[in-house]
């Protein structure tokens, strides 16, 4: 997607066929600056403090954190380390696991100076698959932006609100959620989104309303509050987010604040939709509430904020009385039954056991031995 | 209540006997400082660019600001003239016509000469019944936390959740949804209280969270994203609200995000009280969603922040991309169904037609003529 009119990945090698340069996203929306990661330590540091973000863009940086490692040390200890590592960087995104099985699974079978090229390749490939995957989601989803738009008799602008970022700066490109609006856009669809803010981290206003400003297409941004008011009043057409882990039965693992947004929109008759790239979906569990581990972060996200100053430094403010704890979690669960339908590379299908498996026949049987009760 | 270890109130006469002090809430939680209202002007400005808020604070400072008018001008046009730009100051909360209407008729009757003395006694008299009505909403709603502490077999901490700030800041004195936690404390309950940050204005980060660590009370901050998750694993055992305007059937306008607490509430199964003075209530209409106009705020109010830099300057930053458009609704209806009772001055009753007027069978009479449908 274009920044500042030119196009950009989020992730991609530099010239030294080596080095992973990525979007520092922490300084987003102030400041656009690119990063060279050079070795593991790099990699798992801008996984954990989020200078990347988004299931499939962790997904994609650690294939390249295996990269670096391997070209650094191709033995098996080290594979294993690095694979241990990267693993416990970021504990919700189930991609960031089928990343680094598939990683290793394929270089332990070669011999070692043949490692760090093998690694290279498939973390390239597993890009270019990301990217396809989404451009998919997109083209199956944008059916429905159509069909919602139709319902209005075609007067838009249609009205689609989302939750955090499932942009393109969550992929490698494109997008999950965002994909189908950067379609309708091709397609001269009216549209119109409105931009959860998203706290603590403001994904929302610092990533989400970035990039849909960066394509120029019309958003508005609102505090997470708002969205119930919004779908009250007629002023939401659809709902549409992207998940970081969903389950075998079609719960939602999501950004903080979607599970409410949900509830809205099941009171409000406004379809709800999760764009999902097959990789987050998780065979092996199906209660997203009990049996999913909600990763705690730091309170210091919800008590100090970036912003530009009037004469545009950009500083770090604590805006939290002193002496009062925060709690920070960081990821919530949709329970299936308030997901109208999910979006996946291969069709949309309900958020059911039935309706993941009719679609995936073939990775729901890997588990079928342990699949959820 | 306690600032720094010593009583106050929210505002109170200075000793020249005419001029209204208040806390600057704005400030809050980064500097303590109180404020002279002069004139009629000082007031206006005062509740637009809420230096005061809460319902009942608004309709106490209201009437001060008839009092600095008719001090000023004793005349039926200086008397109407103020009534106009005090009631046109915020536009939901209910209190503030109620008060002016009161004020209004009080003075009306009599010489202009002996208007001052009249107003400033009345208005002394509102500040003295929203103290009453607070203490009596506390004691009432204390037995509700009582209740629900021996439902877990007295193992506490009772875990409560409160959005925006009821609390002493929001009225003269005790607040309306705090004040029960005030009392639950003077009986030596165990509880802690979860804050909903409350975007965009963080009334509770700023206000609640302040008040209640002046009171040494045990909290946590959260961002507005997170009770939906914290009631879903158990550890929210009742919510509490004030609410700025509630109907004759007991849908609730408060503070935008209310309604998607409450959605998760009744998700849950979580005990959803709502803490009213009957000066809130509007007897002239029924269907909230409808019917009330929700204000919408400057949309700067989402995009920019206060906060302490390292070295303790207070300064305001801009969070926001450059040109993204922000939308800024302030409040939103809780429909009465998602209400698990209304707690007022005198008593506690359903959120329904049939509950209030039952126990307000003289006020709920008034207006019996042109009542909701």
């Amino acid at each position: 997607m274009l920044v500042n009119g030119k196009p950009y990945r989020t992730i991609w090698l530099a010239d030294d066929g080596r080095t992973v340069e990525i979007i520092d996203q922490t300084l987003l929306p102030h400041r656009f600056v690119t990063v060279g990661l050079r070795d593991l330590i790099d990699v798992v540091t801008a996984i954990k403090t989020m200078q990347v973000r988004g299931a499939p863009l962790i997904g994609a940086t650690a294939a390249y954190g295996i990269c670096l490692a391997v070209a650094a040390d191709p033995s098996d200890q080290a594979l294993d380390a690095a694979y241990d590592m990267l693993l416990a960087s970021r504990p919700t995104a189930v991609n960031l696991r089928w990343v680094l099985d598939d990683m290793r699974t394929r270089l332990r079978n070669r011999p070692r100076d043949a490692r760090a090229e093998a690694a290279y390749r498939r973390a390239a490939e597993i890009c270019e698959e990301d990217i396809a995957i989404n451009t998919a989601i997109g083209d199956h989803a944008v059916a429905l932006l159509q069909e919602a738009l139709a319902k209005k008799r075609n007067r838009g602008p249609l009205n689609i609100l989302t939750h955090c970022n499932a942009g393109w700066l969550a992929t490698v490109d494109w997008g999950t959620a965002l994909a189908p609006i950067y379609k309708a856009r091709e397609k001269g669809m009216s549209i119109h989104v409105w931009v959860d803010e998203t706290r603590p981290r403001n994904q929302g206003m610092n990533l989400t309303a970035w990039e849909l400003g960066q394509q120029r297409i019309a958003h508005t941004v609102i505090a997470d509050n708002v969205g119930g008011h919004l779908m009250q009043h007629g002023l939401v057409d659809l709902v549409i987010v992207g998940t970081d882990r969903t389950t075998a039965r079609g719960d939602v693992c999501n950004k903080i604040g979607t599970y409410l947004k949900a509830l809205a929109a099941k009171d409000n008759g406004v379809p709800f939709y999760v764009a999902l790239p097959s990789p987050s979906i998780d065979w092996r569990i199906g209660d997203g509430v009990n049996e999913i581990p909600i990763e705690e972060r730091d309170g210091s996200e919800l008590s100090r904020m970036s912003g530009r100053l009037p004469d545009g430094t950009v500083v770090q403010v604590n805006i939290a009385p002193e002496n009062s704890p925060m709690a920070n979690y960081a990821f919530d669960v949709t329970p299936a039954h308030l997901v109208t339908a999910l979006v996946t590379e291969r069709g949309i299908c309900a958020a059911s056991p039935e309706g993941l498996r009719r679609l995936f026949p073939d990775l729901a049987q890997v588990d079928k031995g342990k699949a959820y009760a």
